[in-house]
């Protein structure tokens, strides 16, 4: 992704490797702060991605790869760097998915070069998803979206961002409404920072005002995805269920950007996804700063759910499909 | 309301005259300070308006009534003092109406005693309104609350926290989910505040996840309004036509709590409702530390508008109406 920093314009991704230790954008400290922070065991990676250094499901698998790959390079126990960073977090389906294939695959390869086969095609993966969803954006479109499912949560190019990189790239003129994105904030941190380093037009909006701009200045709607059932239910970033009836509601386009490696198929449909429920203090204070009394309890589940009838199309590498039509991509990458 | 501070417990209001004054809890502190904000002319109420020292549409008809009352004591021009107060808020209909009340009536009345008698009605009226929506509450029951239409709003006991109150009062076990209300946080900040005066079993929960509780948990939602047109469309804090939207979805009953000063019947439908939007750095900073990057825009309408098709009922201090019905309460007070 293009990063512009210190009045430089350089090429990042969101997490690599490099001489022994995984590296990441820590997404924490962002867009005050643009700091790396080094992993040098898979415990360190199990680290990272507990407390959100990254973050995003996509990025989550690649960093989970390569915690994997620590692991197998340092001769450390698998199965238990397996368990530990499963353990992370437990929305998102392409942590486990990634497991799963460093484990399937990384004896053949040298450990590292697997993980970053791995990644290489979750990026590969969301320029397909770019290109693909690309054709559901008119010039001069208005596009709302929620949470960050941009570089910072895939590594690179991103699901739900990706369309509208390659939009811009086809000379599409688009305005995006960023969701701010309580309690964490990856909208008006992240998000925004992903379109300003690519002079993308947008503004940042209070979630409470997505309805207020969906009645007449939205024209679609782009979220990405944590984990996705059988029957096209999927799991996203708290607030989603909320944008995507009221989008029904008036008319506008709901699209869900995500690698196939997002579904579970095992999965009948969202009752059966486990939703995270994260820290009160995340709802209680805001950039660490208490806004609520001291003696409040907040509740703070951090994804929901949206029924596939609210979704209008599922962007994925392989095309753009109905959500009525994805059981055809069971068999193909990540559908076990 | 019952305000619990330093361990000690005391009755308080949001807005009252005292030696000259016209002082007001200062909602910009709370819950970290309480603090008394002084008026002693005009101008300063203008100010505590304007920059929300003071808000809730029937406290800030309050705020402007004692407004007018010192302008009328100290001699200063009434018809300016009008327009200063006027154009502090644009969408709150009770702050034209009780100028325009002050106006008509504080001539035959002291001044004080005027908007005294003007304050005494609105928290009589925010006492019938409890009554009225108390009927509407089961013991056991969750409710959904978003921005703060309590005692802070009202001066007294509130409108949407009437019912809970008074409900309480009649010994039924309730629990509230309060919205956090971004982009000023009223919920977390205020309606929390006096929830736990109030020993009111409650829950801050992100704007975000009222979707996600609407689904299984919340029985109905209560919030205010800042304006009701002819239809029962109404005006109210930025986010609750999303949660009115996502609550009839899900078949979740919403009701609208306002005083009948609240309706406006010069306007025929919602789409004449003049919507504020306020500063960006409301929503791209935080108690003054930026959150976004510096560069960031940010659009901030702080109301939307509510058609009335989604509202099941209004409780005034009148009853309890189906929106349908309300052109009979034209002609009662507030009604012109």
């Amino acid at each position: 992704m293009r990063v512009v920093a210190g009045g430089r314009q350089t090429d990042m991704v969101a997490v690599w490797y490099e001489g022994g230790r995984v590296r990441f954008i820590d997404q924490r400290k962002l867009p005050g702060k643009l700091e790396i922070f080094e992993a040098s065991g898979y415990e360190d990676v199990a680290t990272a991605i507990r407390e959100m250094v990254v973050r995003g499901a996509p990025a989550i698998g690649c960093a989970a790869a390569y915690g994997m790959a620590l692991a197998m390079k340092q001769g450390a126990d698998t199965s238990r760097a397996a368990a530990a960073l499963r353990a992370t977090r437990p929305t998102a389906h392409d942590l486990f998915y990634a497991v799963d294939w460093m484990l399937g695959r990384g004896e053949q390869l040298e450990p590292v070069e697997a993980a970053e086969r791995y990644t290489g095609e979750i990026v590969g993966k969301c320029r397909k998803i770019g290109e693909n969803g690309a054709s559901l954006l008119k010039d001069g479109d208005s596009i709302l979206t929620h949470c960050n499912a941009g570089a910072l949560a895939t590594v690179d190019i991103g699901t739900a961002l990706a369309p509208i990189r390659i939009a811009r790239d086809q000379g599409k003129q688009l305005f995006v409404y960023v969701d701010e994105t309580r309690p964490w904030l990856q909208g008006s941190r992240l998000t925004a920072w992903e379109l300003t380093n690519e002079s993308i037009p947008h503004a940042i909006i209070a979630d409470n005002a997505a309805g207020h701009f969906l009645k007449d200045d939205v024209d679609c709607v782009i979220v990405g995805a944590d984990r996705i059932a059988a029957n096209g239910d999927f799991a996203n970033k708290i607030g989603t269920y909320e944008k995507a009836v009221v989008a029904r509601e008036n008319g506008v386009p709901f699209h869900v950007a995500a690698p196939i490696s997002t579904f579970d198929f095992t999965i009948p449909s969202g009752s059966g996804i486990r939703i995270e429920e994260r820290r009160e203090e995340e709802v209680t204070s805001f950039m660490d700063v208490r806004v609520a009394g001291s003696s409040e309890r907040a509740r703070n589940p951090v994804f929901d759910v949206t029924p596939a009838r609210y979704v209008t199309s599922i962007i994925t590498e392989a095309g753009v499909h109905q959500p009525s039509a994805i059981s055809a991509l069971k068999g193909l990458s990540g559908g076990e």
